[in-house]
């Protein structure tokens, strides 16, 4: 299936670690290195930013989606293993909306029960600079 | 004391209801509004926002720092009746920096304790346009 996501990031903790993974690479770089090939066998015209630290350390794989003038929103308790597809399709739905907010019933489950926190439009929307005509 | 933190935002979650709390204002609610005043009190430049939720309803009372181009932070725990001195002391740390990132051995424990996520600096600082010379 290919997406249409201009605009869209997902986020990616590349330091989080997986309780009693013994893997020599952390849980979050194998999402990661999972997302990138996803999305390159999908086409989806989606960014996708590695990130050192999330801060959201209990509850690993963490990842957030945003966009200019929508909300932002932290997800954690993804796993390597099985979450890319989950997450670009979700990051699908996220990028289909124009405020980032998707409707409860459309929501996959990882969504509904990962939630970590989310921003308002103002934080990815800074006031444009004013340009004279 | 007189705080300069031109750009910076501090959001807050006017819907965090406090455990055991009786009052029929919400919790987040009056936090906010000790915080307008504390504001007002200390002549400070900085922006505040309620935000109906920021989805940590587990950790009440949540705020935000953000400013274009640095991390979002976001942080948990606090309290109306205490948390404003320390927001917005911590607030004017925040503004002092050029990315977001407080040294840690200058973090009041609440930020030490209190961190929730934070995201990094190109979700507030999405791709200026370019303005021809």
């Amino acid at each position: 299936m290919t997406y249409t996501m201009t605009n869209t990031t997902i986020y990616v903790c590349t330091n989080c670690k997986a309780a009693e993974d013994t893997s020599p690479e952390r849980a979050g770089l194998r999402l990661m290195t999972a997302l990138e090939s996803a999305i390159a066998a999908s086409g989806a015209d989606i960014r996708l930013e590695g990130v050192e630290c999330l801060s959201v350390c209990k509850r690993p794989c963490t990842i957030a989606f945003s966009a200019p003038g929508k909300w932002t929103y932290v997800y954690g308790d993804f796993t390597p293993e099985s979450a890319p597809e989950t997450i670009l399709a979700s990051a699908a739905l996220y990028a289909a909306t124009d405020d980032g907010l998707i409707a409860w019933k459309q929501r996959p489950d990882a969504l509904k029960k990962g939630v970590i926190a989310r921003l308002p439009p103002s934080v990815s929307s800074p006031k444009a600079p004013e340009i004279a005509p």
